[in-house]
């Protein structure tokens, strides 16, 4: 496109001298991005009319009818709940539909986890009723405590002990001389993301994973446990889905297309998500007869919990037995999704979404965002009751069978791919929410949009916008340069997204932009996934008074509101160049590091240093050297960088020239602009997809191979590097240049319609 | 002192070219310091003859019989012990006194701790006699659980939990708006020498305290507990003194002054380092009832403790009564003084010793120690039965009443605190000893000497010299820093002494050349100041075959014989002017950083930062602004050291000159250096002492007034800045750089003897 690299050299020339005045004018005030000035003040009038019609008392009444009863995927009370919404919605005035899906749901047939030896025991793996706690003695309708998508087994083995069951946990037992294979693990919560655990632990040939929560991590060492404080007790226990979401999420048996009624299924036996080995979660109190029945080394300082025993490493003398049958069924899963239809772009959908179903009842996870969800819904219907009508269509989403892997979310975008690629110009998810601080993760083109919404919503505790509260958490807690940064950058930085809730496949399939928004942080606690995450729960933990319920609304509300509204979307590129800046030179150095580190780990083994320090009465086994990495050529990433770098820049000095004032700004020129910024976030995905995981197609970000929910960015590059494979970290930054080269392109051609030019 | 800078000048000129030369010819090959070529031969020969008469058996021997029962200060054991060892020390020749001294030496009468509510409870205060543990059921003989030097008292109140009771930890308490006024503190060992916690206590207005031992810092989370491993078992508790020995340690009634029989004593209501309070220390099954009871705010994450229990501020509402009363007796300490007089340099007294008295059996502490000592005295009495005799006169000491405060080594050098000055040219301490790596702290002049000592010795384990094993120790554990000078430096630096045994009165009351020697790092336990370090225990877990007593045998034994041999004394100043760089670096880093946090306090209190973060349902105390800090004028010490180091250089660019040639170094010559590096440390005190304790003398070294064993090197300096004392700051900087001058100048007259010049 030689005409955009001529355009781009004049319009250095020509609006270098207005760029300071444009990005000044951005953050002075009150501005809104995408509005016209009086569009702005509409906006505003709009938004003051929303606010005033959200009611807390309608998110307490809502949370205790949908956590009345368990209502995980497939459960009567689920549906109940799905319909229930629906007739919400409905009676707000949207156009509701319920979409069912039928997804592989198994639920537990037997559990028996013994130690036969040195001592005997039992594990109980049931949470007790509790008084005080009206929903916890509904055992008839709650699931049992077990991980979702583990495979059938029946194992008997001695016990390893592997910290958090991640990589180079192993790497450490490696040293130690202690191999799993054959064994059965056991890994405490934390450290990774659970699904993480079982699969690297088969990688390591062990024959079973046991999961338990330690103390230290998520019980009495963090504060009071239930009923007398927020903490999970020692019966507690986390359940969860370990199939291998970092391949894909959504339903095991239907990888890229919708589980509808009659979609091609895969053979279970060759659905490649599910564990290789047998996984259970247990109770701290289950878990304090394993780990006291182990012997062998004293586990690493690190990897000690809070339990009253010296934490052994093992193998043995404990040896336990495994045994889990699950009823492998198909269970229906209902997505509420509710329309109201854009008067003027109607083929632009904004869409909203939160998760409905539970591990149990789901007070907090997921209940606290839906309410939240369905008061901001119920507020935008009564404001289209008056007459008014959205720009664009906005979506309101209720997804099912979230908890076992995001199954409701990615069938309908797998099953919608087409038009929603065609369509989408939002995503905002939230799950669950409580009291503290606002916390902001998304595609990095929201970046300065979603400040603006953080910047005109007040803090309920502390009467200053939520975004200076959060702004303040940094400059307390964050280091020197996240402190300079949250002080002197106008915008706060959003976090990249991983994975963990149904912003997955908007983001990371489909390349639709995307925001995940919540309030934490004092709202601590450890009823995750347990029978007590109770409406008793969360209204004594929580968010008592919904104020943060409220305070998500307006967020979510006012988000929703104007990019339905604004004349162009509101998407920018200066704090996303920036951030991926940070991001090209995290992974050089990285590269760099990693470099230096294996240059030194072969230098001690040159030197003999391990057997010099090592203590001859403890097992040791001497690392083995690796190859030297070599430099890499950042130079492709680098220059593509750059280049978006200027594109970028460009792009914000022609929305502050001559050919963008207001009066310039025609109907024509806003819809073409918005053509080209709509499809903005899927220039950054690729048909091929991420080395080994075609379905991840964004080359920014991904949830971690070997972490699960935490976010890899520049995920190709990265991963290569961490992996050590240097042919492939190479590739991978052509292919990442390639995709900055096209991003810089497509921001090019929003360039020339903004400052008049061709197209 | 004008003829010494210009002769600088000169010789700067003339030996800047052999300055390379000389510095390798230092590290070259087996040479010794000190010694003339054929001198080397001989000392080697010596030495080799000296090795082959140490014996393993013989320190198992006396192990067994110097810890067969109880003999802390004042007990019939401990007199026994004194004239046996007595008896040792003359059957191999030397000239032998035992030193009395009258030292003041509570034990206790009555020792209650309840718990008054909410629940009641007794503190057992007992450590249980345990099967395979020959020595553990002496209990008529075992001092019980206390800590020397508290006052009586009887005081009740609510309880707070204080961490490790330091400076930060208060600072912490108060911004939760905790003050321990009238109420009973309960802290954990550690994070500072014990003493410092009553005496922060009193200063906050604490009425009493309570350590005790948390099972995270010594218990089952470090390892297996005794008798199943080494580890302090739950009713374990750790005895000690808690004087405020900062202030002045050794007999709380004689400050500055021999406890002789006549000795002035001060009235006990006086005596300024008993505590202000009562203090009692208790094992972790008789604190867990104290810290269930505990309510108030959950404790930060990082003073939370491995006990089974979410760790609680208080105050209350556990209340607890705590009745102390001793009896506040005078004891008989016995120093056991063994002399072997030197033949050419009989004036010049090479001191090594180790405290004999122990908290009950003290196997590890201190006979380990001792033990080692004693063999090592052994063979050098064999050598002068064969008509070697030293040069200069060597002095073994076993020392008593180390344990209450280094009450026997403190009395010894005060009383002999005359002629020590004149003829003490190096103590040499060490005090328990274990299977691990060399630690080697004390005078940086002793930097190049001790480490070809240390080059010369071999491990036991691994058949390497115990340098490399201690120098790969520091490359696997150190950070990039150390790690790079651990592998580029020749020398490994020595650690600087802060306090916590025997060279402290020689060290920083007189400024005598000073080691600390010993072995440790793979003899981990937890039998510290318990009936539990015993015979069995040291033989199990602390060097079960003698080994590294063997070792340290060898690694003194050449210090000692090397010292009483030279021709010229083996200081050095190059190695102590590059550390002392760093330190001066250091203080000054650490005026900058002072100055930031106060300016970045200030900043967050006027910007409200810690009001927008503060969670409004937990107690929050904004902090209060402070004075900015001013820029200190470090230019008089910098320049200081610059001289200092410039005098260093030339000093070791002479040695390798023409005029010190073997040939041209007569006896008068050697003498004459002597005579001026012999006074080269006491250069390094000043007779005022430190700000509000004269008795610390030094100017480098002092244990930390807040930090008690701690170190602070440059300690007036260091420590004025971290109280924020500005004013003082200064005026140290200028004492400080004076000492500094003094030296460099002392140096200089050294180097004029070494190149011929005048004097």
């Amino acid at each position: 496109m030689p005409h955009l690299r001529s355009l781009r050299v004049l319009l250095a020339l020509a609006l270098a001298g207005l760029l300071l005045t444009a990005r000044a004018a951005t953050f002075e005030g009150n501005a809104l991005s995408g509005f016209s000035r009086e569009g702005a003040e509409r906006q505003r009038a709009l938004e003051a009319r929303f606010d005033a019609l959200l009611k807390r008392e309608n998110l307490r009444e809502w949370m205790k009818r949908l956590s009345a009863r368990p209502h995980h995927v497939g459960s009567p009370y689920g549906k109940e709940n799905a319909e229930f919404m629906a007739g919400l919605f409905r009676s707000w005035g949207y156009e509701v539909e319920i979409e069912r899906f039928d997804v592989l749901f198994p639920t537990p047939k037997t559990r028996v986890l013994e130690l036969l030896g040195p001592e005997k025991f039992t594990a109980q793996l049931a949470e007790p009723p509790i008084e005080g706690d009206a929903t916890s003695n509904q055992s008839a309708e709650q699931l049992p405590i077990y991980n979702a998508y583990s495979v059938d087994g029946d194992v008997t083995g001695e016990l390893v002990y592997v910290n958090y069951g991640v990589p180079k946990d192993y790497e450490e037992l490696e040293r130690r001389g202690i191999d799993v294979k054959g064994k059965i693990v056991i890994a405490r919560y934390g450290g990774s993301w659970r699904g993480i655990k079982p699969k690297v632990a088969a990688e390591h040939g062990a024959l079973g994973c046991i999961i338990y929560s330690d103390p230290r991590n998520d019980g009495y060492f963090r504060g009071d446990v239930y009923p007398k404080g927020a903490w999970r007790n020692e019966q507690g226990a986390q359940r969860g889905s370990v199939a291998d979401m970092p391949l894909f999420p959504g339903d095991p048996l239907t990888p890229g297309v919708g589980a509808t009624k009659d979609a091609k299924r895969l053979d279970r036996k060759a659905a490649p998500t599910l564990t290789k080995i047998p996984v259970l979660p247990i109770s701290y109190a289950d878990a304090l007869p394993l780990l006291r029945a182990l012997g062998g080394a004293v586990a690493p300082d690190a990897w000690r919990g809070a339990l009253p025993v010296t934490y052994h490493l093992g193998p043995g003398p404990a040896r336990v037995r495994l045994k889990l049958e699950f009823d492998w069924k198909l269970a229906p899963a209902f997505d509420v999704i509710a329309r109201l239809r854009g008067g003027e772009r109607p083929d632009q959908w904004v869409i909203r979404g939160n998760h409905h179903d539970a591990w149990v009842n789901g007070a907090s996870d997921p209940i606290s965002g839906m309410v939240a969800l369905l008061e901001e819904a119920r507020a935008v219907g009564e404001l289209a009751k008056t007459g008014w009508r959205p720009k664009r269509t906005i979506i309101y989403a209720a997804w099912d069978a979230e908890e076992p892997g995001l199954l409701g979310s990615t069938e309908w975008v797998e099953t919608h791919a087409a038009e929603l690629s065609r369509h989408a110009v939002l995503y905002v998810n939230t799950d669950s929410n409580g009291r503290g601080f606002l916390s902001m993760g998304g595609s990095h083109t929201l970046e300065g949009f979603i400040n603006e919404v953080a910047r005109d919503v007040t803090d309920p505790q502390k009467k200053i916008p939520v975004r200076e509260r959060a702004r303040s958490y940094t400059v307390l807690n964050g280091d020197a340069e996240e402190r300079r940064e949250a002080r002197e950058r106008a915008d706060l930085r959003l976090d990249a997204l991983g994975s963990g809730s149904d912003f997955t496949p908007f983001l990371q399939h489909l390349g639709v932009a995307t925001l995940n928004l919540g309030f934490g942080g004092e709202d601590n606690g450890g009823s995750y996934h347990s029978i007590y995450d109770s409406f008793d729960h969360y209204t004594r933990f929580g968010d008592p008074n919904f104020d943060y319920g409220i305070a998500l609304a307006k967020v979510c509300g006012r988000t929703i509101l104007r990019f339905a509204e604004a004349d162009t979307l509101p998407l920018s590129f200066d704090g996303f160049a920036d951030t991926l800046g940070h991001y090209v030179r995290e992974v050089t150095r990285l590269a760099d590091e990693t470099r230096a580190e294996i240059a030194e780990k072969n230098r001690r083994i040159g030197d003999k240093t391990f057997e010099a320090v090592a203590d001859p009465t403890e097992p040791f086994v001497a690392p083995k050297p690796e190859a030297p990495a070599p430099h890499l050529n950042f130079a492709p990433l680098q220059n593509a960088l750059a280049r978006l770098q200027e594109s970028a820049r460009l792009y914000h000095a022609a929305l502050g020239g001559p050919q963008w004032q207001e009066s310039a700004r025609t109907r024509e020129r806003q819809k073409s602009l918005d053509e080209v910024l709509k499809g903005v976030e899927q220039t950054m995905t690729r048909g091929e997809g991420l080395p080994r995981r075609p379905w991840f197609k964004h080359q920014i970000y991904a949830p971690g191979f070997y972490t699960g929910y935490g976010v890899k960015t520049l995920p190709g590059v990265r991963e290569a590097i961490e992996q050590h494979d240097w042919k492939e970290a190479d590739e991978q930054i052509v292919v990442v240049a390639n995709t900055l080269a096209r991003l810089a392109a497509e921001i090019d051609r929003a360039t020339a319609i903004v400052s008049g030019g061709a197209k």
